[in-house]
């Protein structure tokens, strides 16, 4: 209410009171002048109340919502359907414009405003996570691996002779495709097996270096020199580990990162739909977001606003905390269970989100069982439980991987894979263990249902859901023994 | 209310008013029946209850609100703040999965069916406006100009040694920009000026072929026998007309075309995020949709659905019809006020959407006059009428166009653009009309505010809005004429 | 977005958008501003934007959404649910005080503020709807009923000897009830057949006031002569008839009317719940008001409120106007298809807002037929559509009615009895006309279901859905009548 | 999804997906049969979701929302804004009908279901909050005042000749009013001070007994044997102490009490508006609710359902111990404060809510000091804390009560009052010591704004907030106390 209204309705109401309460409204817009000065996520988290005044506000000063406004454009932000216009807060056209995501939409001032200030928070969070000298970042509405592609293609511009990306094997669709839609061919690298633990082969990428570019060193060497050779980190889920975030931070500062891009869903716990981009150069960053033909949805944008606002600073720390927390919980719970089941936690001490337990025992008793396992699991609503058997082989797109969804032609065994992402809890790591502790005991004893062996065969849900895996941490880990050697032999994940 | 707890309920409250109550809720499943069973847009519009328990229903079946589920994996559709749950009715887990953006994902039976619904729906609506043969469709939650990069990329698979990309010029960044960034080199097609209309150059564009590849006639003969030569049309806003929608129906039928892609905001009056993706043969479009690396927000399918079942097909037959009379009107009104201003408008009548006036006089009167027109509009809330001055200069991408914003290097004339899209209404062009007036009036009055001329020559708002083209249409015309040439010639819009 | 806040916004988006955006919300605050001032309906309806940014404002000024408030009382408006928080828009505070339900709350400025504006508008809609010199109202969260019952318990404390209320019949039980809740003895005046219809018999009611009081006559006649005789009239849903606000602003000025009392459900389309108080004295209003012990729920005004700002008086006197026509289009139809059944319209020319056809041929083919008529229509979602046979007796609070429905102790003809209330659509009259003839023709031809028949049996439902009659309406001709006598004998409807 | 339509979907997407979804649809079924069945609040709150989908389920089986509904009468539950209809989830038909507000509504099978799951599951909450034998209960849609009214308008049904109602003092304007209102005459009987507490005077209300019906005691006795004398109790917020639900249960097993009245909103954290009338004799319950003239609102019944069904038993247990711990925190805060400030904390042992300090000290400081202290609490947002003065002279309903709003004539000294209502928070205590700390130091300094003191002089908000006094409790003690008293002299509170 503005001083005009406020002070005609202290004639309606006693003046004292509407004194206060435009005091309290007050409160509310110190709130937002902060936000809007700052341009940091506040440390305690905003009430609805105060978030919806805010994107009502943004919305009214969009053209859309102009009460005397005439359209004669073809994009004028009409909505047919009130609960679409509702559930979008009546903010209509998006973000960004034709030339660039991250452009200024003339008729949008609130929507631009809100974009501009999501990336604002979105940047201040990175740094919070433990990247602290990023310096540019934006929400793009797209998932990882289109935003990857992205980023690829944003190379390609600037490299136009480049054909390779070298990546260290990561059994996830997603990754690979961003490659191959992006028009590059990925030279793979196995990774090795170090007790439990893939690693990436070091080693093995400087022999392929060589191997791909013996007569173009020189050329190689000037690229380098000029320019260095971009690096990009797929940081899909690692926003939520400050070992991850850590690791992208001293990458940066002791080799190169160009961009690292990281899932809006699996970190802040919104919808699926999102991603940021972010790096440490700035202009680079931009080229990126200005590669993105035209405007985009605001909907990820305001998802992750309403999001980091509701849980400030102070709450997202806590979710990591917690986080942490019953990352142990679940170690010491699965490492248990295995042990009486005549398994064994695998020693994996470089993942710190997700775990494994061996499944040699049940697979030496029947080779259906580990998937059976696995479509046991789904039926008893545990998900994100992922069973890796032997002998898995799978086309992607034209390009055959043994033992897939293990990262490696051959792991010594099958195994079992959980992880403690942002937002699990106690409760369902007990959930978890104690289903789980029953299906192999049924499993033990023969008791399983005939049915759920023929779902089994046909469809093996459990066992595909590949976009579980623990792949962002395999690659970060090459990432910074990478990097290590990148002072060297200036390798990189992203070659082209 | 399953039978189960009817019959308890009828305890309760008196049996004949339980019953009739639940034959009551029969006619909503008797909708959602319909619907699941043909695919097909309802021909009456649903009302929001059904919606909303439609989509209620849908989520449900999603595992992120499965009551007793545990989530031990890395994307569990947690959703920190409620605000965000509800706003997507709490269907979080997107839509496709690594592989493919049209596939069924394990973990949200209800998202899927969503999805794959919502794609059956718009590939109704579009036989519905006019595309009567198109055989397969999806939406894509991406704007109009990256979802022909994705189209362009998969041609490049397929197509690994393609170039270039003929393109009759159209002055909208997005759509150049959607070759550059698939890493296509353009092959800018001057249009032709025909009175006052603009035409695809045909000739020209055959010349170009001939001089781009002659010594490679013979290899394009033999992949043009073998694949023919892809055709992809940016149909951004044309789904709302039967002209555009007739030309790619004959199109196909006569010569070809590969995909053609539409906006979903321009055309269905949702916010600004999606696009469809369309084709006449099925198999290209999934490789279109398989190119998609992940999992993809739900959030435009989820835009579209309610608003197609809100309107059904009939309301949208009524939007279309009422779209062409406000074209004929605003036609009648521009005419009269440009006559009564000493201009004309241009003859456009291949153009069944945008109209537009000459500014020959004030331009006359003074060279800032027009650019200062846009501003001044701008500030009076006429939102999408674009003022075209001459002289424009735009670098895009590293290419210069000159006279930019008018689709060519010298139109005869600086000129004031309005569409009559879809949602506009009579009071839209009466708004508009009246305040054009005043605006010429005060101009050739000399009777400007000097603050407006500042902004106009700082900002140019609404001189820069270049979204607001009406570019498709004359690439569409292009189409048509194009295809009557690659019965001939085998010429195309997207050539590599 | 305050002037500090918007000018921190200029810094990130450019300062001319933001300034339009500024401007844009100007407009909106504009429009609260010529409410708060005036505190009349607008004219044209609000958008839902500008109502929500307005509930919100006032939201924000309740304490209990205080961001710095702490709260030692026990009533601090805490809200556990946020569904319940959010469908309430955080205005939890009630209306009133312990005092008066009129009161300003200390504790909710924003609620207080909504409470007097929602009173101010509501009577501004009075005056539209009819009574120009209405001088006070307030918004009470009862159902007419309970409504009608405060207001005679006021009179009590008026007049403490009072007994009596001289009631002329109407056959609905709210309205006899009211007056036993509040403690008096009803004095039931039988009507009069005049033709078709029923009239208040006010011959009957001069000699019953004779009767009952003959040796306090001169004590009357003194009392008569200081205070006049209360007058209250249940103008249950007469608002949104003219005829009916009319004879009530008639009423007033040649005779005496304490009170009016109207439901807000069924004159203004909310859902079920309150009621307005209305009179021509503003301090007996505030008697009322006052009698109301402690606060109140907010629910009704917010709803009417929103409501009226919804549609604005241009709306509300187009739904006027459609009701009167669609009553003429219900007329003309009944006719004929009464006709085409051998039965006939009767002719009530007084009641605006009811009609009814006879039942006799059904009723002489059948004694059951009459009531099965009733239940068959409730099968086949004909609501609101009423059967009245003859012989009915229902004894209520005590006292045994004869023909009950009927308003008369001997009505000639059993009927069936339709309204056009407002918001009826000609769509609701077609489809009621058509499934009544099917009716009509099945009981002719005998083919009607037995389950159906057991159901009427039993249950009856829209035979005895009495509070669908027409009862208000009656009454109020009796009111205009008694008024007419008022000038001679001092007559009234509520005589105590 | 029905079976049918799930086998539908099953061809569109995986079988076994499908099946997995219709299986997690019967986890929340299952809620909701378990939930009619017992008709009790269940153990565990639901989540938001299985309480919108049930929410829905009843809705679509109200007849303003058949789809094949034709609406003719004159309340067809149109509702014109659909922000209103979404804010009541399209329950519009409200609760009860003309006769009754507990009886089935035909119109509306989904509303008259709430209504009665409603009232069941606040019976079973009444029982576990303590009242184990109470024996039937409604929600009200009336604030606690006007439902006391309501009690008292149905004893005067039952007992036409009762004139007065013995009255232990309570200064609370809606108590008194609820009454008057109800036209009987409170006989006030003064409390009696017992150390620092106020305790009601049995003795007292033996003699005034006595004095009141000297000749009447023979006709007493024999009512009084026949019918016993009505006790109805005030119980406002008492739900939320263990210990006033226990002395009810106690005195309703020895004594009598005919009916408890508590608010809603003060004890089950909903907005203002609704109360529970609630008994241990059905069929005096159940009288009572017929004496509700018509139809009423289902908004306090649809909160308070939402409500419990999300906090679930267990939930409200929870905040029940919260409270009890804050009360303790809150007693030993003030205590220690009060000591730094020469003043004490009273001794009000039987109060299990709300607690005092004295403030004597600067009350002879200053004899205005007390009211601004109340003042100055207000302006700094702690809300609920009431200052008493002495000598405080108020007339309600022309009875005059000195000292008001200390519930005696003549209070030693001066307090403020501070309470522990459900759902207050350690951090409310915390703030509320903090600033008073403050306030009581600026005022001995006397460093006080000279505009605080004139609001003080001309509007005291903190001092008249009467609607935060302890009244329940001193009520519920004369209670008691009464009630062992009633075992010898059958006393009442309730006289007539």
């Amino acid at each position: 209410m503005n001083s005009e209204n406020a002070s005609i309705s202290e004639r309606i109401v006693s003046p004292s009171y509407i004194r206060q309460g435009c005091q309290a409204r007050r409160t509310h817009e110190q709130l937002i002048r902060l936000l809007l000065e700052k341009g940091k996520c506040p440390e305690d988290g905003w009430d609805e109340s105060t978030i919806e005044l805010f994107l009502h506000e943004l919305a009214i000063m969009d053209s859309n919502n102009f009460l005397g406004n005439c359209g004669v454009g073809e994009r004028e932000g009409r909505v047919f359907s009130s609960l679409v216009a509702r559930r979008h807060y009546r903010l209509i056209h998006g973000i960004g414009r034709s030339g660039d995501i991250a452009a200024i939409q003339p008729k949008a001032a609130g929507s631009s405003l809100l974009n501009r200030i999501t990336n604002s928070v979105v940047l201040d969070m990175l740094k919070i996570a433990g990247v602290k000298t990023v310096s540019s970042c934006f929400v793009v509405p797209m998932a990882t691996g289109m935003s990857l592609t992205l980023c690829f293609l944003t190379l390609r511009q600037k490299r136009p002779t480049g054909k390779y990306i070298i990546w260290p094997r990561i059994d996830q669709k997603s990754c690979f495709k961003s490659m191959i839609t992006a028009g590059f061919e990925p030279v793979v690298i196995e990774n090795l097996l170090e007790g439990d633990e893939l690693r990436t082969d070091v080693q093995s990428i400087e022999a392929k270096l060589k191997n791909l570019v013996p007569d173009r060193l020189e050329e190689l060497a000037m690229i380098c020199d000029k320019y260095g050779i971009p690096h990009i980190v797929n940081n899909a889920y690692g926003v939520q580990s400050s070992k991850c975030m850590h690791l992208i931070q001293q990458g940066a500062r002791i080799g190169r990162i160009d961009a690292f891009v990281q899932s809006l869903d699996k970190n802040f716990m919104v919808p699926v739909g999102g991603a940021i981009i972010a790096g440490f150069n700035e202009s680079f960053v931009q080229e990126i977001s200005r590669m993105y033909p035209g405007r985009a949805s605001a909907s990820p944008s305001l998802d992750v606003l309403i999001t980091l606002l509701s849980m400030g600073s102070k709450g997202y720390r806590k979710l990591l905390q917690e986080r942490k927390d019953t990352y142990t919980y679940l170690a010491e719970e699965l490492k248990t269970l295995a042990e009486a089941h005549g398994e064994r936690l695998l020693k994996t001490t470089h993942n710190p989100i997700s775990l494994a337990m061996s499944l040699q025992g049940i697979d030496q008793q029947n080779d259906k069982a580990v998937t059976l396992l696995g479509s046991m699991l789904f039926t008893r609503q545990v998900s994100g439980a992922r069973v890796v058997p032997l002998g898995n082989e799978q086309t992607v797109s034209g390009h055959v991987f043994k033992g897939f969804m293990s990262h490696a032609t051959e792991y010594p065994c099958p195994y079992l894979n959980a992880a403690a992402a942002i937002g699990i809890t106690k409760q369902d790591v007990d959930l978890c263990i104690k289903r789980l502790d029953k299906c192999l005991k049924n499993i033990k004893k023969g008791q399983t249902d005939q049915s759920e062996k023929l779902e089994t065969e046909s469809e093996n849900p459990a066992v595909i859901s590949e976009d579980t895996l623990n792949e962002m941490l395999l690659l970060l880990k090459s990432g910074t023994e990478l990097l290590s050697a990148c002072k060297k032999y200036q390798v990189m994940s992203c070659f082209s």
